[in-house]
């Protein structure tokens, strides 16, 4: 009989909301316990470097190294490249800092020589030490376009030069027909031999912007479905906002109601349970999915290592009576 | 009657020792009247970046940005991108700062556009109000090799990776016999209807590694011979040794003298006078050809600018027989 305490649990993360329980699940799970599958159609070519802003997040986050202020980029961050390329005239709406910078630099020599976005991150992570595994969804380009009312978009024109501003009108995902989900993706959530994964999670990400490309990828939600595992959503909603970011702006520009409700309808079909935030507590006779509501804010380290605990257990009550039905 | 007060003066450069007589030259004469023409075969693309090490000494060192202790680099410098480019295993063996990187980022991403590096180092000029014109000797590729006893090296792995140590046997500047002098190069030198220059200086760089490469272009020192302005060097080299790098341990390993002599003979049928260190007036009478000797060490900006003043004397000086014949 496998113990499911020893199987791994694959979270499903963008940037920010989703690496702060990715953090708590790489705390809380033994090393090499947790794989995150990260969104990269983020992804942007700027001054000639390529940035991944959720994978460069998630492994900071993990890392130690994500800095505590800004929510985005590294601690201990110093400016000096952006001074001196305003001095020269240079685009700096999109903020590097020193120390980032060296990973977009060094990212972008290695992809030139021919090493895949999987291997760097894998390198990277290995060097700072990252309890996790951290793979891009794929190795292949795969651009969020924004559709707005003035046009479309280049995401970070978008998301970081216009703040998201612009009223959106449909998100685009270039390139993902064509991509491969990437190959250690696929071997995670196939695991042969060994037991299937313990859990799937989709962390509070935004679903419209950081979820939904991973989910575009050709094969990616059957390969979610099969892996023998519970797919558990965490609402990125606490009272009809989102922690951080554009989400409930962007569900009401899309003209969809900014309640956890409608994210998890958006996940119908592909998930098993759901975390409902306790400020949220009134809706849960509204759905019909198996619940868990507690307090999904993630202030402190602590919070995150609790509501991580709180999703395994959910995880594990709704995996027992699958595995071993009574 | 024009008045050779108010014709450019041009200047042929290298790196350090270059850039200071650059200096007093662009602070003794009115704005716009240097033009500097510096070599560009130290250029090398290093982390998918191109860096053009003696362009951007004489930038740095005319706009007052310079690093006073180093040598090289900027002023109020940090190293944070240094740091973590280490943390991340890539090469750090080219120091590059975090306010450096901006201008080979920069410049990498503008001739990715298609820029010449001619207008991209103006631009950088002009932003940072240099007074001088800084003109790189070619917009073509050229690239010095360093043939050493251990084979053959790129110029920044035997100058800065080995720090000269291998012995050197020859230098080659590939790429040079298919290169055409930057046509505001050839402008510069070609006056057209204005009047001629001045005076044309060869500054105290290293000669074999930073003057001939200048040289070696097709057509170039025809140029400098038809401008109809006396040709100065000063001595890069103070009772045997060189102020700074590795001229002197290069003549030895080439067979030569480490001699103001060698370097003046080195310049024969190029130069019309030649500016001697006072340490070296013993050999004054060794030397068939008119010469100026001076106190050539600048350590103070007072000293750059005083042998600047001494050589723009001594050009004049020899300006006048030709210009008006007794």
């Amino acid at each position: 009989m496998s113990d499911s305490r020893t199987a791994s649990v694959i979270a499903l993360s963008g940037g920010i909301g989703g690496a702060k329980l990715a953090l708590g699940l790489c705390k809380v799970l033994p090393p090499g316990g947790l794989t995150v599958i990260v969104n990269t159609a983020d992804d942007f070519d700027h001054l000639g470097l390529r940035i991944c802003p959720d994978i460069d997040t998630v492994l900071y986050t993990l890392a130690g190294l994500a800095n505590p202020t800004l929510g985005w980029g590294r601690r201990d961050e110093t400016w000096s490249f952006m001074q001196a390329l305003e001095s020269l005239g240079g685009e700096t709406w999109f903020r590097l800092g020193d120390r980032d910078l060296a990973l977009h630099v060094e990212r972008t020599r290695r992809l030139h020589v021919g090493d895949s976005l999987t291997a760097f991150t894998a390198d990277v992570a290995r060097r700072w030490r990252v309890r996790a595994q951290v793979l891009p969804m794929s190795d292949d380009p795969v651009r969020t376009r924004i559709v707005t009312a003035e046009g479309e978009l280049a995401f970070q024109d978008y998301f970081v030069r216009r703040r998201c501003a612009p009223p959106l009108r449909a998100v685009k995902f270039h390139g993902a027909p064509e991509a491969r989900v990437a190959p250690q993706v696929q071997d995670a959530l196939r695991p042969g031999q060994t037991s299937p994964p313990r859990a799937i999670i989709i962390c509070p990400s935004n679903p419209y912007l950081s979820v939904d490309p991973i989910l575009a990828l050709p094969g990616m939600r059957a390969l979610l479905r099969a892996a023998g595992a519970p797919v558990i959503a965490v609402t990125p909603l606490i009272g009809g906002e989102a922690v951080k970011g554009p989400t409930a702006k962007i569900m009401r520009e899309l003209g969809l109601p900014p309640s956890p409700l409608t994210i998890a309808n958006h996940y119908a079909g592909l998930i098993d349970g759901f975390v409902l935030d306790e400020r949220d507590a009134d809706l849960a006779g509204s759905l019909d999915l198996s619940l868990r509501v507690t307090n999904t804010l993630m202030s402190s380290l602590e919070d995150r290592e609790r509501l991580a605990r709180e999703v395994l257990q959910f995880a594990d009550a709704l995996a027992r009576p699958r595995r071993s039905p009574a």
